[in-house]
């Protein structure tokens, strides 16, 4: 039998690594084989297209290039890591995947939704996930923990997370409209990221649960 | 007044390289600003795509993760460095171009052209070359010269280079299907390349002529 796909997503410091990490660790401990990857990423190549994206150079990708990009390295990693995966019935966690080109390309950034949609599917060849966990937080909350999460580890802030407020604000709007969207209705779990761990925790094994 | 885009085409060995060189210093001697670009590539970030797609290592790029690494090293060159040069009137050449995507990816990897065009659109905003100079050669021909090339220069042969034989037959026949399109009879100049330098460098000048 195929594994259920879950993707986790959220504007940047609403707590998606952490949470993913944490409920592949419940899915393991209760027999379940559960792969953890992340966009962009996943792959060697996929990797270093992640590294391009998200590094601050003299020659940042433009829009449409960055697009392509986040593109190339997602259809790498859904056709070498996701999908192998998939097939032999392992569940697959993704920190990130075609929502975030939809919020930051498309609300972001202004791209047409519909074309955004054609170029994803070429890059998935249509995988869809069984299941979108949507972590929201105000624009405040994830701007404090991305602070205190650079402070903690020296790390700088990537060129994502150095765009304005008002593109940060436009992905976070982004997100919760996708939610809405009737054909996204069965898909997403929208869950509110400000609360504490455990309340977080138990709110994405609710939504889960449907799968098993 | 906008400079004039003129893109090279042809399978590998077939002389791109050499003749938009020549071809830049014609044009230069003549007074007219020239730049010479090159796919993928043409901006630090576009070079390093470059890399990414034709080195050979243990996680090659699938078909779909290939094209959009293509489509996304043009955008970055079309916004960064084409673009600008024809606006100010500069003319542009180019060592290949939309019609490579549409040989190797869609001849060669079998995408749907429709498909392909849509995405093309996606990363160059619609610029269409003024002018495409197709050199053709037998792929003997074309295997030769790489083989010369590679052992005068000790440089490997790189992933679409190794790519088979049946792959670059696709690929050149693909560039004279692409020529014969009657939407691209206005814009394509093909030009047998198998023949020596003068000969070629003479039809090459003949076809840009039109453009003066």
């Amino acid at each position: 039998m195929r594994g259920k796909f879950i993707t986790f997503e959220g504007p940047e410091g609403c707590g998606k690594s952490t949470h993913s990490k944490a409920l592949a660790e419940r899915l393991r401990a209760r027999g379940i084989e559960t792969i953890l990857t992340r966009e962009p990423g996943g792959t060697p190549l996929a990797e270093k297209i992640r590294a391009l994206v998200r590094e601050e150079t003299g020659d940042a990708p433009v829009a449409s290039a960055e697009t392509l990009l986040f593109l190339a390295a997602r259809a790498q990693n859904v056709a070498r890591a996701v999908l192998p995966a998939l097939e032999r019935g392992a569940w697959v966690l993704c920190d990130r995947f075609a929502d975030s080109t939809f919020a930051y390309q498309g609300f972001g950034r202004g791209f047409d939704l519909a074309e955004l949609e054609r170029l994803n599917a070429f890059a998935t060849g249509g995988l869809a996930p069984d299941l979108t966990i949507l972590l929201d937080v105000p624009p405040e909350i994830s701007r404090e923990r991305l602070g205190t999460r650079q402070n903690a580890t020296g790390e700088k802030a990537d060129r994502m997370e150095n765009a304005g407020r008002l593109f940060h604000k436009a992905v976070r709007d982004g997100f919760l409209a996708l939610a809405a969207l009737p054909e996204n209705a069965g898909r997403f779990a929208v869950i509110d990221s400000s609360g504490g761990m455990d309340r977080v925790s138990a709110a994405i094994d609710a939504a889960v649960e449907r799968l098993i």
